[in-house]
């Protein structure tokens, strides 16, 4: 049922940000559509708190045996930065016996652009 | 049953950010909280294209009779600035017959910051 944000390529690899400036223009039906998933995804204390989380952990990634402090289950944490991942804010790679989440920087940035005003 | 933001004195001035970038420490719960609040109020396809609309018109600022080609009714227009307004997005002004909404430069700001990698 999740949707991949149609920012990200079916590789995972980033691609350009989806928007101007909210204070440029009126976004489109379309923009709007897009942007929305991804502040609605930081739109939840838990999930935000774990996004923070795998930001700032060393090396810029983490893997859920790393950030299980936000007082939820770690099927809680796995339901949460699942969720992430599919708005497009984390890519995740196994290794061994772990997933390991990584914010993605362009993502960040462009939402980031979204809220600047100009 | 809606609450206003921490952000906001109870004047509607906009206060300082409350939180350091995202990527720079583990949010706590208290700032989780208030963040997350402003980014579901963003969550909304609707409720995005109005703020933009609202961000972006002649003067910063709108009446709902300015901002009625999203496709919903002025009702619903209406309703959805109420709760941009309730997130500490936006602030109002009633002057005459309508009530002007504007961006809060600082709030938007301080959302920007969040997203900023350091």
């Amino acid at each position: 049922m999740s949707k991949v944000l149609p920012l990200l390529e079916p590789t995972g690899e980033a691609v350009a940000p989806c928007c101007p400036p909210l204070t440029e223009r009126p976004m489109t039906a379309d923009e709007a559509e897009t942007a929305a998933r991804m502040f609605k995804a930081l739109g939840d204390p838990v999930r935000l708190r774990l996004f923070s989380a795998v930001a700032s952990h060393e090396g810029g990634e983490a893997c859920v045996c790393d950030i299980s402090d936000v007082g939820v289950s770690q099927p809680t944490v796995s339901h949460h930065l699942k969720k992430l991942k599919e708005a497009g804010l984390l890519t995740s790679e196994r290794r061994g016996t772990w997933v390991y989440y990584r914010v993605e920087p362009s993502v960040l940035a462009a939402m980031g652009q979204l809220l600047i005003s100009r």
